[in-house]
């Protein structure tokens, strides 16, 4: 399989979460609450609050794309305050993992990833997506949609998977 | 790549999820309640309760490995009740996912999945793997990992993500 495939996908559940997040408004309309508070929810007093679970997200799958392809990534300052600063921060992303195609990953297995705070220590490109980046992008992705569903917004499993690629 | 690496994933962090388990006995015994009640937690009232969040995430390994590689999955009844009949469910998972070899996963990309409330559709393996098994997977692994930290069990992201295969 090429790498190209877990990227598609994070691309198809970045789409989802742009879904959720529309769906917080609703409640938030439905339910005459600003919506906004939502993006200080914590699931623990010491977790991420929840604007920096999406930031996370995003960040997690710009970054599995550009290292596992060798590239640089673009820098996303964590600005987003709102709901609708987050659809923009999503949405930047999904158009950034739109640039990549299956060639950009080929010869992952053999690609070094090293990172400063590794201190010195390196990883194949390949198991950089499949420990570090993946792991990490279903955590932050996983945990914005339990904060969501904690605070009663109508979210369910398809919302999360999204649509299947049939053959 | 092969898709073995991410059946390999998915058998390191099950041996992850069994520490968690490790510290919610241990968090029961300091706070003196018994963990076994942790077992009918849930996010919210419609969502499935912790012990169904841990058997989940294993059958999504289970069938991710099996599936993917074109075999029959064994079948594990959902009887566990306690902590401890947790721990041997995961420990059985993991043994499970250690018979799998690289050369099972070749050919991925060709064969076709299908199950019967597919109602007839059916995706190439490496679909099935990427964009079924895998969010499935994480999906339940997290939520495991977030009702624990809800409850105040003293996990953390490395206890989340486990050691790194360097170079």
């Amino acid at each position: 399989m090429n790498p190209h495939v877990i990227i598609l996908e994070m691309k198809k559940l970045l789409g989802q979460l742009d879904t959720w997040l529309d769906k917080a408004v609703a409640y938030g309309e439905a339910k005459k609450f600003d919506p906004n508070v939502l993006a200080q929810s914590r699931l623990a007093p010491d977790m991420f609050a929840f604007v920096r679970q999406v930031q996370s997200t995003c960040d997690s799958a710009k970054f599995a794309a550009a290292r596992t392809a060798g590239k640089d990534a673009p820098s996303h300052p964590d600005t987003e305050q709102t709901i609708d600063d987050l659809k923009k921060r999503v949405a930047t992303v999904i158009a950034y993992l739109g640039t990549f195609s299956a060639k950009d990953f080929e010869g992952a297995d053999e690609r070094s990833i090293s990172l400063p705070r590794w201190e010195g220590k390196s990883m194949s490109a390949t198991n950089y997506l499949v420990e570090h980046a993946q792991p990490n992008f279903f955590f932050h992705l996983t945990t914005t949609y339990a904060l969501l569903r904690h605070a009663g917004v109508d979210v369910g499993k398809r919302d999360f998977l999204g649509p299947m690629t049939w053959r």
